[in-house]
C-alpha cells in the first residue's frame, strides 16, 4: 500500500475488500473496480476528463429529485437498462417481451373500474385500449393488476407537470384489474412520440454524441398476478417515428402494435365521439412464476 | 433497433453515436459503454441490484454540495483517482511524486507571508514546516506558489465546519511563495489521521466492504511555478497509523517524512513554545514543464 502505481492500484483496491463478508457484493465490486480501471487505462483518461466526469455526475445528482430521475435516464440512454432488463427476463418466446421500466412510474396510482377514462384531463386524441391477459397455456388470467401510464399529447407525464397546489394528480395513469376472462379495457389518449427530458446533463450528453432524445409513441404496462412473473413492458405504436432510433433502446418488434384511427362516430364505450378516435387491441402473455428460465 | 437483446444492445448503443463529431468523446463513450455492459454481463447484474445502484448514485448526488464532494470520495475510495493521477503524472524518478487531489481543496486561499501561522485558530499541536522547492537540475525555484491545506486535530478541514455566519473562514489553509532561494516556511498544526466523511453513501459502502474510512496523517500541497509542471501531492507523517491502509490509496513511500517532536522551548520562529511542538522539513522537486514523459 506504500508503493501503489498505475499498474498496482487495481489489485490494491481489491485486496482492501478482503474482509467483506458479503460474497455477492464482493463479486460486484471486484468486477466494477476492474472494469472502471480498465476503462480509465484503455482511454488513458486525463485529469481534466476525470474532472469533467465528476462535474457531469454531480449535475446528474443535483437535477434528480422525486419527480425526475436523471440517473435512470443516463442508464437508459447508455443501454444499461435494456441490457439488465433483457438478461433478467429471458422467457419462452410465446411470452410478451419485457422492456425498460423508464423513470416515470409512480407507486400507488388510483385503481379505476374497467372502462374508465384514465386520461383524467390529460390532453390528447381519444384512444380506447383493450386486450386480454393470458398465461403460457392460453388460459385467461383473472384479476391481474395492470399499471398503465403514458404521456399526454405534448409528451409530458403527469409527474412532469404537477398540479398548481403541488399535489400530485394522476393523469393518463391508473391501475386496473382484469375481469374473470382476463380482459381489460379503458379509455385514454393517443400515445405520441416525445423527447426524454433533455434540458439537463443527459440531454447535453446526447447532443454532444450526435444523438436525438426522442422516443417512439408507446404505452407503459406493468402486470402482476399470483403465479406469474411480473411483466414490465411497453406497447409501441406502429408507423410512428423513432421506432428505429429510440433514445433508450426500448423497442422490440413483438411489442409494436397498430393503433387504428376511426372517424367521428360510435366509440367502443357506446358513446358517440364527435372527433376522430383511435383503438388499440393488445394481448399480454405472462410467464409462469418460478419457471426455469429459457432463452427465447 | 427493433430486435435488440442482451447480445446486441452494446453494438446498438455504439452505432447510435455514429454522428458524433468529437472523436475523443466518441472514444471515451465507446469504451465506457463497452466496459459498463461487460460489467453488467460478467456479474449478471439483477434488476434489484440495478435499482440499488441507481439509489446509491442518487444519494451520492444529493449529499454532494459546494462543501462536500461525495463523487470524488467515491472515485478516491475505488482507486480511480489514484489511477488517473498516476497515469497522468509519470515523470523522472528524481521528481516528487504526485498523489490524489482529494475533495477539500479551496480556490483562492489567502496568500500569507513566509513564516505565518496558517492555522488561523484551527486546533492542534504546533508544527513548524519548512523546505525548498527545486527543479530537476537542483536549482531553487523562486517565487513558486504553494497551496497548503490540512485538517485540524479533530480531523476536520475548515470547509467541513463553516463559521457561524455562514462565511467561509480559511483555517489550516493558505498560499505562500518561495523566497529567492526557493525556500518556504510556515507555522501550522500537527497533522493527524482522520476518517474521510463516512456518514453518507460512500461511508456505508466502505462499511459493507469491510473497509475503514481512515487516512494517515498528511499535509496537502499544490505547487505551481512557470516553466514547471504543476505538482499536486501530500506529505505523510512517518510512524502514523493507516500508512498501509489509506482509504483513498494515496500513500507513496517517497512522500513519507518524519515529523520531529520537540519538548517545550525555543521554536524555529524564535519564540519560546510553552508546549511541545513538531517540525517537518520536506523538499519538493518539480518536473520541467513540457518535458517528454518518462516512466519512473
Amino acid at each position: 500500500m506504500r508503493s501503489i502505481n498505475e499498474d498496482t492500484i487495481t489489485q490494491a483496491v481489491i485486496a482492501a475488500m478482503a474482509a467483506c463478508d458479503n460474497p455477492r457484493l464482493l463479486t460486484l465490486m471486484t468486477s466494477l473496480v476492474q472494469h472502471l480501471h480498465s476503462f480509465a487505462r484503455e482511454v488513458a483518461l486525463s485529469e481534466v476528463e476525470w474532472e469533467q466526469a465528476i462535474g457531469f455526475l454531480t449535475e446528474v445528482g443535483h437535477i434528480t429529485d422525486d419527480k425526475r430521475q436523471e440517473f435512470i435516464l443516463l442508464s437508459d440512454t447508455l443501454g444499461l437498462s435494456t441490457l439488465v432488463t433483457a438478461q433478467n427476463n429471458a422467457k419462452p418466446c410465446a411470452c410478451t417481451e419485457s422492456t425498460v421500466f423508464g423513470p416515470f412510474f409512480v407507486e400507488g396510482a388510483p385503481e379505476l373500474a374497467l372502462g374508465a377514462d384514465i386520461a383524467n384531463g390529460a390532453c390528447g386524441e381519444p384512444c380506447f385500449v383493450s386486450g386480454q391477459v393470458r398465461g403460457l397455456d392460453g388460459q385467461p388470467v383473472a384479476n391481474a393488476l395492470i399499471d398503465v401510464w403514458q404521456s399526454d399529447e405534448e409528451g409530458h407525464y403527469d409527474v412532469q407537470s404537477p398540479a398548481p397546489d403541488g399535489e400530485h394528480e394522476h393523469r393518463a395513469r391508473a391501475r386496473l384489474r382484469t375481469d374473470d376472462e382476463g380482459y381489460f379495457h379503458f379509455r385514454s389518449i393517443l400515445a405520441v412520440p416525445y423527447p426524454i427530458p433533455h434540458d439537463g446533463p443527459v440531454g447535453r450528453m446526447l447532443e454532444a454524441l450526435g444523438r436525438h432524445p426522442w422516443r417512439p409513441a408507446h404505452l407503459h404496462f406493468m402486470i402482476v398476478a399470483p403465479g406469474y412473473e411480473r411483466l414490465i413492458t411497453h406497447v409501441f405504436r406502429n408507423g410512428c417515428a423513432y421506432l428505429d432510433s429510440d433514445a433508450v433502446f426500448g423497442v422490440r418488434s413483438t411489442l409494436v402494435a397498430d393503433w387504428v384511427r376511426h372517424d367521428p362516430g360510435l366509440a367502443p364505450d357506446g358513446t358517440r365521439s364527435p372527433v376522430p378516435f383511435y383503438t388499440l387491441r393488445y394481448d399480454f402473455v405472462l410467464n409462469t412464476a418460478g419457471a426455469v428460465e429459457m432463452h427465447a
